[in-house]
């Protein structure tokens, strides 16, 4: 039993007024005492950033507590065990847990799960097989259900969620349309995710390009982002389409001024009984009932190549804020994820 | 079999500028020929007259076709056959049609169904046992889905949606609030209909009222309005809130203008996001597979008085332009039904 640790951690210094600055992060240190009866230290090996954080950070909660000022940034992490006094649980195990920005952290094993190394890279737990590849799968399951020969969009579709929806969709019959931030990102999503084409957000003309790239309309649109790619996608909506809303990034910031050619409310509830649309929000934890298909389906098909997955690693705790304000901008390929420490480090 | 029948039927002189007008509508004879093999000549007894006619009247389609000009308003009938030469049917059976405005018409028996008199008064089928009551039957089951205790809001609540909405929902074991305009109405709706509370919406402060009933929030909003309304229930509806959209009265005249203050799309999607809302448009004929369900429990219930109904009856095909205009301004005070013929006139 080692004596206390000394846990790095990223707190919450302030709140952000629109996109997070880094002053808004704070690096500190606290010593951690061992595990008393029923706990354990874990040590965090890789940190997920993920864009619901940033709703975190506002003084008013959305559907989740916001961060307290000082208190650690939530986030979830792939840790190892250092230490246990928690029945089921022993020194180097690896774990999913939610310790947040930290290097280390006691743990009564509330919603932690156990990871067994060998099923797959330890840091798809984050992404592809965690919360959200989840998030894909559960969202195109319960609202999306996308049909053979429909149109499926999707944005960010280099992304965790948006590559998957994709490649979803083409296991299902679909048509896949992903739209991403620049040529690189294009092209990894038409020539390694194999959709069936994608159109480049920086370039001019998203909603001419979209229409070109969707000539049966959309079945469904699978929105992540908000912003100025809903204005493109809500025209080409057909009949009886699904827009199963898990994550609104382009607006997370606060920072999106209406112009005036917005849709309108009415425009919008207008559309939703002429069309007959399905909007729908979603949280992955409210769609618990399909973990154990996810579970079953998704990691034999990351193993053999088939389920395809980008990953921007970025090394040490320090760089994590810089990291997440980048991610706000598009700037990371892939999931994004922190290597806090080593997967092979002594224990 | 007898001649020539001269029909006089209301068309669509000139598609209306905001509200409608007098002059938007004109009254034609048209001599029709005896039925030919298959065809049948129907004589209007009741016609239905329905906010979704107004968007029938524009020019752009909606989910249906646009009335031509010149072309027979649209609407369902309940008609009597007075010659026959289509299999099935016989002179002096009671039929619903959609045979539009039109005092006789010729049909192939195409969306034509077969009324069983004693069953319940005939007017009955084009309001409470109709479209009307089958819509709040049907998006009740298939998207509201009310459960005991949740709170349940529709506006136009003494109207042939809002009033079975109600009733339903309380069966349900769900708390029903109503929306109507004018103490007579909101008495009938607390006293007859027995919602739990109603609101008149001709009262300033409807937002404040409306929270006032609802303490608990809203988990079931039945949007067949729009406008005001809907600017009123959204902050007050709860996570995991339903809203079937059947219509929006408030805009098909096109008039209402945004405030400054109004809900935007980016609100709007922010709270589909975070409070998991589903919102989901729909014609009554999408869910066509709980007709029969509908159409065995709601007769007897209608019969017995355990369901109640208010009918504004009108006399004279002449008569339903302005009938048509007064309901679109909220004039009628329950399912508005134009007594084109009398029941038992000669055939």
């Amino acid at each position: 039993m080692p004596d206390a640790v000394i846990a790095r951690r990223i707190v919450l210094a302030s709140h952000p007024a629109g996109a997070p600055a880094a002053g808004d992060f704070r690096l500190e240190t606290l010593a951690l005492q061992p595990p008393g009866p029923g706990e354990m230290l874990l040590r965090t090996v890789y940190l997920s950033l993920d864009p619901y954080m940033r709703g975190r950070m506002n003084p008013t909660p959305s559907y989740a507590p916001s961060v307290p000022l000082g208190g650690v940034m939530v986030g979830e992490v792939v840790a190892q065990v250092v230490a246990s006094r928690l029945d089921g649980y022993a020194p180097g195990d690896y774990v999913l847990a939610h310790a947040g920005w930290t290097s280390h952290a006691l743990s009564d094993g509330d919603r932690v799960r156990r990871l067994e190394p060998g099923q797959a890279p330890l840091p798809a737990y984050l992404g592809v097989l965690g919360m959200p590849g989840f998030t894909a799968y559960a969202g195109l399951r319960e609202i999306g259900r996308p049909q053979p020969d429909e149109t499926v969009v999707v944005a960010a579709a280099s992304g965790p969620v948006g590559s998957l929806v994709g490649q979803l969709a083409r296991r299902a019959g679909a048509r896949a349309v992903g739209i991403a931030g620049g040529a690189d990102k294009c092209a990894y999503v038409r020539d390694e995710l194999g959709f069936d084409a994608v159109i480049d957000h920086r370039e001019p003309g998203l909603a001419q390009a979209l229409a070109a790239a969707c000539p049966k309309g959309i079945d469904v649109y699978f929105e992540n982002v908000g912003g100025p790619v809903w204005q493109a996608v809500f025209p080409l909506l057909n009949p009886f389409a699904r827009v199963p809303v898990c994550g609104l990034i382009a607006d997370y910031n606060g920072t999106s001024t209406p112009r005036p050619d917005d849709l309108s409310v009415p425009a919008l509830m207008r559309a939703v009984l002429s069309k007959r649309l399905t909007l729908r929000g979603f949280i992955n934890y409210d769609l618990e009932h399909y973990r154990d298909d996810f579970l079953r389906e998704l990691p034999p098909l990351v193993r053999d190549g088939t389920i395809r997955y980008a990953e921007d690693m970025v090394d040490g705790l320090e760089n994590a804020p810089q990291a997440f304000m980048g991610m706000l901008k598009g700037a990371n390929f892939g999931k994004l994820v922190v290597r806090v420490a080593a997967e092979d480090g002594a224990v």
